[in-house]
């Protein structure tokens, strides 16, 4: 499922305390760097990746072949420009492209299959931290990220607010909703259904959760594009054919194309992984981890002591739609911080923040360099 | 799964002709009726039950014991006065109620399974239309019916114009979307991936494909209803814990439902059916059925000389959205044929159409009693 990693590696020095209350020994972050450090080691950039992405935004992935999944945005003279900033990706924990997660070996020389404690965003956060120690980084000219990568932002915002100087958080939220837990509900009931899943030990067996965490991808797929992107990709269109079949083959190309998403996310993800990840998303409510206030997760930012933070969502983004960025400029304007809110219009959904958005492009851009 | 029947049940004297080029020999049809039939045949209603429902719309389910789905509509001073109107309500071909599907038993003396012809939503109203024959009613005072039932009433309309004098249909579309089709290969393809499903020749094993059933259905759920309205529901309340238990058990109430309203489907309904019956769905595209346009679908209707059409939709119905109600206005209007339609205001998303809308009874009534 997942092949060597050639990615870079940090172990960390100390035991990792979690939410759960236990902490994590002899945990890994794998990571990746574009760009140089400059001397001072004032322009790095971290980037936080979303619930199935990992270390490789601006390079091949090792397992697929594919080019990174931020690539149109990462790199020189892009947006994100690697000519000027040192920018970083490491996988989050619980993941399972290098960084320690349920795939990994525990302490007892087996893999800890569903003995990994449950972990949350803000554990992830701390990994990331604890990271930025090892490279010697004290503050971030920026942390960035979509999705569940917005959450680390805002996660790292809330719990380590000396640590960066901007904060941009991209079609994300600040808690998950009653409907974000349902579909992840779905997937993880999908995996747990899955013979296969064997309660999480199935490593080591020739037969891994594949159908399951497919099903669950194909789920979570139709939550990140909109009504009108199905549409007007696939609409009603067939697949390879001229006429219904009158069977259960994929004849709608909307169909087959989910088919692919699944079974294809089966040979780069491991489904225990797919399991904690949601379950971590689930659990966060920065306002919950803060005395129940959002915009007191946010004091550390009064009057500019702290980050500049730009909140972008998509206006056909219907898994963290635009209240959801609004409800967190509401507490950042609350606290006093400096926040700039942009809803931006395309046709993608949540997906947007991937794919051909020039608007984002130079929000990117300007935010970072301005 | 299914317990034995107290419906009423007719024997089709003819085999059903199939869209798929088949025809359905010895098919029977399961239905219920409430209230008296006038002498002259003349008060005789057809409700058409969605995806999930049945024939049992004003009486106790026989294998859960729940009172029938639309009580709150249909019965003795309700919107479809029992009193007043003879209401009949059938079992759709494809379904496990009673009437002929996949489970039911093949000229070989051995269940259907997967080897049951797939069917349209225009073959269920063809089903509908001889048990119509059959009961030697002409002419139905109306159609009504929400969802998949809007769907069969559009059907009959177009395919059968003199057959009922009012359409009635309630949160439902003329055509299936990608977003539609996608949600439903997500529950067709965890069906699918549980091992007891057994290419659907399940029939007399000890076990059924239920894991996969309850997946299909959760994830289903979540589309009839609205996020406003999960949020309101559940929000981000634990069940039945004062804190957030760091494993995978279900925390939060919306998963405990979730779970509750996969796991109590398996027990009233047959795996194959959701197969069939979603495909069937899929399928539906009434242009395309009269040559690509929608118009030339009702031309039958125009100046009065068929019926007379109402379209409900609701405000927070994401699954067949207003829009797509408005397109079936648009192409009634284009043939002349006379309807009304109102956007109604319900925070339930798409099962308002069940549920307590006061202002969906007075349409009903108006439209039904005017």
């Amino acid at each position: 499922m997942t092949a060597p990693d050639p990615s870079l590696s940090y172990a960390l020095p100390a035991p990792l305390p979690l939410d759960g209350g236990q902490a994590l020994e002899g945990a890994t972050i794998a990571y990746q760097t574009y760009g140089k450090l400059a001397a001072d080691k004032g322009n790095a950039i971290l980037v936080c990746h979303a619930l199935t992405g990992d270390q490789y935004l601006a390079s091949a992935h090792p397992v697929t072949g594919k080019p990174g999944w931020w690539e149109r945005t990462v790199g020189p003279g892009k947006p994100i420009d690697t000519d000027r900033y040192h920018v970083i990706c490491a996988n989050v924990i619980g993941s399972c492209m290098g960084s320690t997660g349920p795939a990994s070996e525990a302490p007892d020389g087996k893999p800890w299959g569903m003995r990994f404690p449950v972990i949350t965003v803000r554990d992830m956060v701390r990994g990331l931290a604890a990271l930025l120690d090892g490279l010697g980084i004290e503050r971030l000219h920026a942390v960035v990220g979509g999705s569940m990568g917005g959450m680390q932002a805002l996660s790292l915002a809330a719990n380590f607010p000396e640590r960066a100087a901007r904060v941009l958080a991209i079609a994300t939220t600040a808690r998950h909703s009653a409907q974000n837990i349902a579909f992840h509900e779905v997937g993880r009931q999908a995996i747990m259904a899955d013979p296969n899943w064997r309660e999480g030990d199935y490593y080591g067996h020739d037969s891994t959760p594949d159908a399951g965490l497919a099903v669950a991808r194909m789920a979570a797929h139709i939550t990140y594009l909109s009504e009108a992107g199905l549409t007007e990709k696939f609409g009603r269109r067939l697949q390879d054919r001229s006429a219904k079949s009158f069977g259960f083959d994929a004849d709608f190309q909307v169909e087959s194309y989910l088919r692919y998403q699944g079974s294809g996310f089966t040979r780069r993800f491991d489904a225990n992984s797919y399991l904690y990840i949601t379950r971590a998303m689930d659990y966060l409510d920065i306002a919950e981890e803060h005395g129940g206030k959002l915009a007191d997760a946010f004091t550390g930012h009064a009057m500019g002591r702290g980050a500049r933070f730009c909140l972008v969502s998509f206006d056909t983004d219907w898994l963290y739609p635009t209240a959801e960025s609004r409800h967190v400029v509401h507490a950042l304007n609350a606290a006093g911080a400096p926040v700039s809110f942009v809803e931006l219009s395309s046709p993608f959904g949540h997906d947007s923040f991937l794919l051909d958005v020039p608007a984002l492009d130079r929000v990117v851009k300007g935010f970072l360099d301005g």
